[in-house]
């Protein structure tokens, strides 16, 4: 902790003698930059010299991502507090903590999380791991419901919150009348942002049955992109109230609205997810660059629907959806690794920043308390998400063949996490259009905290007490036969009875996608068999894992020759030479079998 | 091609609505952005909007990044290209098309490649995975050649180019007499920093003998930095000249300053380098950030050393070259496959965009052709390299236990091929000091070209013809046991007869390092014989060969069945079960010897 801290002193120092936000994030492209030309005061040659605001973009964000790097190692250095609670609260924790000392040794508020960094630098990488990791089987099993409750469950919290606290604002007392309706709506929508990572975490870990998991992960996926929609349309109308009145055609066209960006962005990944797809198959002599293409186009995509003003979220999304299974077909076994690790690593990096930021940017000038708002706000989260949750799979059930039990809905509407998401479009609200702006975010922080902090904490023992319905869901070769052919086996006995379900479905557009894509999109000379590519990839992981635990067995026994080293040159090469044939006798069967 | 000149149109297109550089590489941090509030004209709520300015730049560095890989996936789509010719005449040529492309529908000159983009983000992938790679053993046994032949080498080539020039220079027939020394012996530090790389592709592929390629990897490596000292020592010196002259005393600080500069970074990066090192001693719980680490500690000891004015490539280089040890014993197997291959990626990237960035950067009007002084650099250029080589090896050759033969000197003289160094050097230059710097640039451009294009076509032919002595070095436990134990022995004889050489040096080192600084940057309880971990690699490769052989024996057998697919859903099936059955066949040891 102690290099942490000086990191921290390090860092804040770096933002003391810069205090101007605008001008600590504008990049210095001087084309005349060279070497001592700026020191002509001293017109002796100097043997030393300092220019920092030649480097100081860089600089910062390498300073900022390696505290945020030395914070989750030092979490994670004692195995005690992971379990009790999640990274996220130390994460802001460590944030306000540097918030502190750059606001008390500055008396400004700290200079960081502009949301044009956070919309287009650290939430596509998470947006793209979730895609691209995403479970495509179950997910597409329980499609509908998790359609139905990302859509309808964010548009009734949305609602709900938002004309609930308009009631509020009505009581003369709370001193809350200029907040009118579309205000309202829209910090409704804002704090209707739920990010359920840290519930995941905890799901993972308990290994909770699969349809509970799927929902809170297509929750995940799907909300962010709904709520943000529903943001931009209420900026919109409360930009048009200034001038006119709101007329049907108005709404009309914000559901249009709403359709163009969900469908629009869908449709963009798509397209996107093939090209790139496309591009992989011609890779074969410069696998080197097979990872490139994979970010570049999944950020392509999303910048271009950004561009549009489509949901550049669901566009990362449905691309990584489309691409990963071509690629990965087309892919060498490295750049396979390399994408794999190199996403996981950007998403948790970006996901790390973000809370360091959170907590950062809670200290400062920008905030407004009103007791009665923000404990409204709290109350109205909470009984609006169970209420939806409980209204929503009330009806859900009635379709499904495995109903949602009470304890799976009680987590579901217990998981409703607020996280970067709501704040990030706090600090974007227009203070024009806004001018109690500081009111709604101190009011989402102050969400943002409880749900973190106090549900976070405890959400994993709630589930460890409900004892929700456990999967034992193990990836084998086996398992995916027969879960083919029962797939055959169901489709067939649909065909005959004249039902048109997603079987179906899946089978009609496996048929196709054998037909056309992968002849398009995937490599000649390639296993075009899912098993085939599932065998290859477990067996590479056997192979791996084999030989990792052949070096334990020797490592063991290199452990124990080492009280024997250093003592003289000639008997460490001897004890070496005796390690090695240990090894090799542990290990020789690699060569034997061949 | 078609999916390239689409891409490269769509690109120029991007640059056509944006002819203004600084305004096209300056970012728009709004605060504001928020969906459609900008169109404040069109009160009607909009279905569609487009809004370019707020992605600008990461889109339009996506666009080029994209478009330099398609450029390499397109060269190296035909086997017979990568044969006939380097990437980087591919590159250049493609680059040099977007910029005629931009400059005849804008008549304006392209707006790319800027030099703190080349210097603070082009170069250090580079530079890192240079570090990173080197051979250290051969590196350090070659160390005293590579030193006499990197250093004195740029100083000879260097003052060499700029006397003849200066001299050249004084002839009034040619117009160049208002070119003084100082500028001359300026640009003769820029034109001799060389970028060997397309040399060394070729060394690679015909496998020349050791001592040749490090000695070309070696400069590649030292001359960079070497040049940049003296170009910035040039700068300072000009910059003095307009008010006093130089004295004596500024000399001598010239010599401080390049000792400075040269250790001071190498001694920067150490630290780093160890930090970095101990830092992934803690990642045991964390392993997804650990590449992360490495990346951002070398990048900040770059930076770092930009900032204080030390050498920043020669202190990431020490970085890397000091963490890759210890890191590589701490991290897990995938992070090691990660760091491995997003550093080749980031460098493979980065030369692809320098090279068609150079191309681009032909194009316009900053060109001022001289033939003299052009046709002259071009000789010197090729003289003074010549000279060098052979008047600078001629004396080491005398302290060798192998010399460097004649042809290998003819080849190192031939491998000076010129890059973007000297290219983003001559852009740097500073107008107002260098009244003349578009004869300059033009000069410079030259060179390149000639070197690039001339001397990379010819080079391997060149060297299939001279028919350099080859290596058979071959990676083998067999073969480290036994260097280890010869290496022992010269320490011992060495020992004893009472001579001190690098073996003795290297033997004291390695006590140290068991002794000290392994138990301190290394996690306990790993292998730490540099044989076991070199054995576990391996190990490792191996099983994954084996895996990956294993599939392509089933690969072949589905690939015959494909015709018998498609027919109806229950052969399809069937099929496929015969196929398992064919792969669990051939790879059934794997579970069997288990």
């Amino acid at each position: 902790l102690l290099s942490l801290s000086s990191l921290v002193c390090s860092s804040a120092a770096a933002y003391m003698d810069e205090p101007n936000l605008s001008k600590s994030f504008l990049p210095h492209y001087e084309p005349d930059h060279g070497g001592a030309v700026d020191s002509s005061q001293d017109t002796r040659l100097p043997v030393f010299t300092v220019d920092y605001d030649y480097v100081q973009i860089p600089y910062e964000v390498t300073l900022w991502i390696l505290l945020a790097s030395l914070a989750k190692i030092g979490f994670h250095l004692y195995h005690r507090l992971p379990r009790l609670m999640p990274e996220s609260c130390i994460l802001i924790a460590i944030g306000a903590l540097v918030g502190v000392i750059i606001f008390a040794s500055d008396h400004k508020s700290p200079p960081v999380m502009n949301t044009s960094i956070y919309f287009l630098y650290l939430l596509p990488p998470i947006v793209l791991e979730e895609g691209y990791f995403m479970p495509t089987r179950p997910f597409f099993e329980n499609f509908g419901s998790i359609l139905w409750w990302s859509v309808l469950g964010s548009l009734l919290n949305s609602f709900g919150i938002g004309l609930s606290l308009y009631g509020v604002c009505q009581i003369e007392a709370f001193g809350l009348t200029d907040l009118n309706l579309l205000q309202n709506l829209l910090f409704g929508s804002m704090i209707s942002a739920v990010d359920p990572v840290a519930a995941l975490v905890v799901f993972e870990e308990a290994s909770v049955n699969e349809q509970l998991y799927m929902v809170i992960f297509g929750e995940s996926l799907l909300n962010d992109g709904i709520t943000v929609v529903l943001y931009n349309i209420f900026i919109a109308f409360t930009q048009m109230h200034r001038y006119e009145e709101i007329e049907s055609i108005d709404v009309f066209a914000g559901f249009a609205r709403f359709f163009v960006v969900g469908l629009g962005g869908v449709l963009f990944g798509i397209v996107f997810g093939f090209v790139s797809a496309l591009t992989t198959r011609f890779t074969h002599n410069v696998s080197a660059i097979e990872p490139l293409l994979v970010f570049m186009f999944s950020y392509l995509s999303y910048l271009s629907a950004e561009t549009l003003y489509i949901s550049g979220i669901l566009a990362m999304t449905a691309c990584a959806v489309t691409m990963k299974k071509y690629v990965e077909e087309n892919v060498s076994q490295n750049s396979y690794t390399t994408i794999k690790y190199f996403m996981k690593m950007l998403s948790s990096v970006s996901e790390t920043l973000i809370f360091v930021f959170m907590g950062v940017s809670t200290v400062g000038k920008n905030h407004e308390w009103n007791w009665a708002f923000i404990c409204f706000t709290l109350f109205f989260c909470l009984i609006w998400r169970t209420l939806s949750v409980f209204a929503l799979f009330y009806i859900s059930n009635k379709f499904r063949t495995y109903p949602f039990t009470f304890k799976d809905q009680l987590i579901i509407s217990y998981s409703g996490l607020r996280g970067a998401s709501s704040f990030s479009l706090a600090f974007l609200l227009p203070v024009n259009l806004f001018p109690r702006k500081k009111l709604f975010v101190t009011a989402t922080l102050v969400v943002i905290y409880f749900t973190v902090f106090i549900q976070g904490i405890t959400i994993g023992p709630l589930v460890r007490y409900l004892d929700v319905k456990k999967t034992n869901k193990k990836e084998s070769i086996n398992e995916e036969i027969h879960v083919r052919l029962m797939d055959h086996l169901k489709a067939g006995i649909e065909d005959i009875c004249g039902h048109w379900s997603h079987y179906q479905l899946r089978d009609k557009f496996k048929k196709f996608d054998n037909k056309y894509l992968k002849k398009i999109l995937i490599r000649e000379h390639q296993p075009k068999s899912g098993i085939v590519s599932l065998y290859k990839k477990m067996e590479i992981k056997l192979a791996i894992e084999m030989a990792e635990s052949g070096m334990k067995i020797s490592k063991s026994s290199t452990a124990s020759l080492e009280s024997g080293r250093n003592r003289r040159v000639r008997r460490l090469s001897a004890a070496e030479v005796a390690s090695m044939r240990d090894v090799l006798a542990h290990n020789l069967y690699q060569v034997r079998q061949r």
